[in-house]
């Protein structure tokens, strides 16, 4: 099995999109994350779920979720407000450019390993080309769901 | 919003449980994760799909994924059968012990810096006890898109 038998269609988003537009697309497709293309559509990040969360709860409560407690309740419901305004690339974490992408003629253990070292839900599929051009063209994307159902043996 | 207006049902499995079937599970439900009990039925860890991942890519490939070149295509097909005979415990990551849970009155942003900080795509929910119950049970579990979509304002 190559990435290219398993790569399907997935939402891509822009670098400008609007974060919180986005935060909801994740939320209303129940994804575990999201591609992020550039200006070309070619794939440039992963923006997964949990870094919505990161971005929007304040550093000093991650680092001692037992801060939160001073929050009120109403605090809580506008949490979401820090997203307003915002476009992907400013809810990125840091080190994004470290994009979980794989050829297409990558190999299972190959998208394991890169899903597994990068922490990511999703990796994305570009054209194989060589390693010639330095920005080959998306042709889907694999989730960890997608991955397992196909390496798992039959029951 | 507390955790106990967002915690649903969700699939439980024991540190005894087959790690094959588990991963199906897994795979078959789509989830991001599992929550594992005791044979009290307490929650004590959380079992992320990647953690899957990373039990059956051999260490030396996660550090330096272009290593799975080398491997055949055979050979990867056969990489889910480390997990055949595996009990659950096995599998779970060394610091397992830090489990992702929350009483039934912890409020959203307790709840999103526990997942943030924990990189857990879910959370158990365990009844409310003033903390004097060491080991309250469980009534329920609550995902990154759970509340994700719980805290995002209305459109």
């Amino acid at each position: 099995v190559r990435a290219h038998d398993l790569a399907r269609e997935f939402p891509i988003v822009g670098l400008d999109s609007d974060a919180l537009q986005v935060a909801r697309l994740l939320a209303e497709r129940r994804l575990p994350g999201l591609i992020v293309v550039d200006s070309d559509q070619h794939p440039v990040a992963v923006l997964p779920a949990s870094q919505i969360l990161r971005f929007i709860v304040p550093g000093y409560v991650q680092d001692d979720p037992t801060l939160a407690r001073v929050y009120g309740e109403k605090h809580a419901d506008r949490l979401c407000e820090s997203l307003a305004g915002r476009a992907v690339r400013d809810v990125l974490p840091k080190d994004w450019q470290r994009l979980p992408v794989v050829e297409a003629d990558a190999t299972a253990i190959e998208i394991a390993a890169l899903m597994a070292a990068a922490h990511s839900p999703v990796v994305a599929v570009v054209e194989s080309k060589g390693g010639k051009s330095q920005n080959p063209p998306m042709i889907g994307a694999i989730t960890i769901t997608d991955l397992l159902e196909r390496l798992l043996p039959a029951s």
